[in-house]
């Protein structure tokens, strides 16, 4: 492939970047920042060249790979690849998940296994390197903290509640459930179903997980987890977790993590904050505060595929007290941790899964991060926030449409409803939310054969069918929120 | 992009073939098969070609999916999904993972979830189509069988004993491990030890997974294993659940499945089995009749990504009674799962899933088996099969290998000790284990720093530090096969 050290794309004028071939565009890209990519800018050329040249090393290595004269792998110390990378994070550029699919290609293309250090080094060492970054983000920059991607918020959420277990009962691992006291673990009534999902894996049933009240935003109250706390032993049940969401999956509520992890610390309990969605708020320096007390946590579950706009899957259980999760998890299979290798074994973090073969998950997360920076997440997530604010805006001026919680949104999430004309006079109540409850299926069902948009509703407690907007598409714009208002005025207003 | 409609490879010549240019390589394929790419047939040039027109394909998406001006979707019911395609699975082709990476290429650009019909219809549809052909090939034909694809053969095993325990007391999900009896499982000695980390997991308890003996060469021997669960049943201990193995980690052991179906039938206990490794082997008719019995299990583990070389992670756990995955794992969650939406929700999937996000892990399995077809499979599994043969056949001539178990092998995995010469006449006994076990770390070592070959140990029992070869990979040949050989000389020699 011919290079050229000229970026053909310094010129303004579009009609000329239109007129370059293909083969002009694979060009040296160095002048290039992910913002000029696709959807950030308009600029299909580039992000095609980006993405060719990308292929262009794949097909080099996959070529490689079959050659039997190269040498199966090149072998580095953990120490070796840890050394010399102090700008990992250091770039200030923003840009769009074109570089997160790249990343997925090459992971495809390595098609490796997280297991151990010897078969998957590199992605091994920025594993270790970004659950540090992100343990630091979380406010435990000073302890050894842990922790390992997992395949999804959900498994995540079941790994925070296990290690809570063992670290109360390490019998359990052994003797099981039945060696222990009922144990009961709390989350609000609008955490995540993961919650409860897992106490059933774990065989703590879900009768064993108290769902605590939230107030009119979707925020747990602390002095019902309290109350909910004492009942419990007064019941000679045994409380040993509190599950607190930071960023609900309806709302977007974030529990207050302070209040929660007073309550934690006076009763002794696990304090695991479900931050699967939220998570990505603590890089918005704007932000942020709405996690305060994170940093109080025992574990945090925080999914990069979620607002930070990683590809699925990407998700990270972070576990503040080191060694943990190894001593919780680790069965020491002969045929892979052996201990007599010639590496530094702590390297090897498969143990500490539940699964054994893992998915590499990390090199996406790494390219992105290393490609934008936090300052570029930032601004994103930032726009985010002004999206849903213009959104609840233009919403509390239109007659038609209620908000279900009327204030400023606190995260992404904008939960309203659309009132076609014929409802607005019956009066609410009984007779108007059995109307009410059809209009949001029919409007989505309506949007899903035209192809035209893609919203979510459900109903909640004694809420009927709402429409949930969330933003966390890099592609959207303002437009396109306008565009989504429309839409739904102009599908619902004659049913 | 220009097209061709004759196809530029027709030609024999080599040397003709090796002077297409790119751009003329980016034609029509439709004459090629799979088993025209590497590394079945060293042609770089058609391999480019082809994984540059998936990449054509692919931009093509990316483009359209960034223009406001395209329908975000075209929405299909499952129905219509399903109609048209009675070709699935019967071309007669062979090939290689480039069209499973091409698979994992496309997964990754549409960047979507397996929660529900709607979000990932094409892939919802594709698994449910798969799931019912594996379960067919395991021969539950006649009944309605279920499944779904984990994130890996460790969560399989999971998800197996995670229904077994349901299926005998489904108060589990509500009320714990706690209302229960001491219930115990049974896996044999050579089991993966996945079993083990479930039943921590699980709130079972590692101490109540039996371990039943293996003969030596590494089989579950069916009396023990009655025995066992005789003595569970006499310490007051309720057996639930046994855990055969088609295909063990180490040596690649099938357990006698009929045998151990008579005794789960006896005692009315689950049988699961966990073929992770030997599933694929059902594919060949030559060899599939080691796994006979598998059709009377009650839940099998069956990893595409082992023996059939998808790229990880693709991993099915396959359960013969219709129904009971839904009923053990749903929660019904209102945000997802609205039973008011316009199509067959059977076709939500996501419910069952001990996950909320699940990663696409169908798509590249279906384009493999859409692309060599079931034969193609069968081809490439009994090439490993004599592969394996060969090797234990050069292996038995030479002086200074020992075969840990020496019969022709029943499956891909060979084990042996090298024996440098030093070592050679000291008579067996402890003073020869002692030196015999630091041989095979210390080749190992060589080989990584090195970089010339990669071979797993492992010591095993009473058996110190041996090798395992495994045949999985489709580029190795008999000349690999020598080399390994030679080189594993090469290094021991003078240890």
């Amino acid at each position: 492939m011919r290079k050229k050290s000229v970026h053909p794309f310094q010129s303004t004028d579009n009609d000329v970047k239109k007129e370059v071939n293909t083969e002009n565009l694979m060009t040296n890209l160095s002048n290039s920042y992910a913002s000029d990519l696709l959807p950030s800018k308009d600029d299909k050329d580039l992000t095609k060249c980006f993405l060719l040249q990308v292929v262009n090393i794949l097909l080099h290595y996959i070529e490689k790979t079959f050659d039997v004269k190269s040498k199966i792998l090149d072998f580095h110390h953990p120490h070796q690849l840890l050394e010399g990378h102090p700008r990992y994070f250091n770039q200030l550029s923003s840009g769009l998940d074109v570089i997160g699919l790249a990343g997925e290609w090459l992971t495809a293309t390595a098609n490796t296994n997280m297991f151990t250090y010897e078969i998957a080094p590199v992605f091994t060492v920025m594993e270790t390197i970004l659950l540090k970054k992100m343990c630091e983000i979380i406010g435990w920059g000073e302890t050894e903290a842990d922790g390992i991607f997992s395949p999804g918020g959900s498994i995540s959420n079941l790994y925070g509640i296990l290690v809570a277990r063992y670290k109360q009962y390490p019998e359990i691992r052994t003797k099981g459930m039945r060696a222990l006291p009922c144990i009961v673990l709390f989350v609000s009534e609008q955490g995540h179903y993961s919650v409860k999902k897992a106490a059933a894996i774990l065989g703590i049933g879900t009768d064993n997980v108290i769902e605590v009240k939230c107030d009119e935003r979707g925020k747990m109250i602390p002095a019902e987890l309290e109350k909910n706390v004492l009942q419990a032993k007064r019941k000679g049940q045994t409380p040993f977790c509190v599950t607190a969401t930071a960023g609900s999956t309806v709302f977007g509520a974030f529990d207050p993590l302070h209040n929660i992890a007073d309550i934690c610390e006076m009763h002794k309990l696990w304090m695991h904050v479900d931050a699967a969605w939220g998570g990505g708020l603590l890089l918005s320096r704007d932000h942020s505060y709405k996690l305060s007390g994170i940093e109080r946590a025992n574990s945090v579950t925080w999914n990069p595929h979620k607002l930070m706009g990683v590809p699925l899957q990407c998700s990270a259980i972070l576990i503040r007290e080191k060694g943990l999760l190894g001593a919780c998890n680790q069965m020491g299979a002969g045929y892979l941790f052996q201990p007599d290798k010639l590496y530094n074994v702590d390297f090897d973090t498969g143990d500490k899964a539940i699964q054994c073969g893992r998915h590499v998950d990390i090199f996406k997360l790494w390219l992105m991060w290393k490609a934008r920076g936090t300052y570029g997440f930032e601004a994103q997530i930032n726009r985010y926030m002004e999206l849903a604010k213009y959104f609840y805006k233009v919403l509390k001026k239109k007659d038609n449409f209620k908000l279900v919680f009327d204030a400023e949104p606190e995260f992404t999430n904008v939960c309203f409803w659309y009132f076609p004309p014929r409802l607005k006079h019956i009066p609410k109540g009984f007779e108007r939310d059995q109307e009410l409850q059809k209009i949001a299926p029919k409007i989505k069902a309506q949007m899903i054969e035209e192809g035209t948009a893609m919203i979510s509703y459900q109903p909640c407690g004694d809420k009927v069918n709402f429409f949930r907007m969330v933003f966390s598409n890099p592609a959207t714009r303002q437009r396109d929120v306008d565009y989504l208002i429309d839409e739904i005025q102009r599908l619902g207003k004659d049913l």
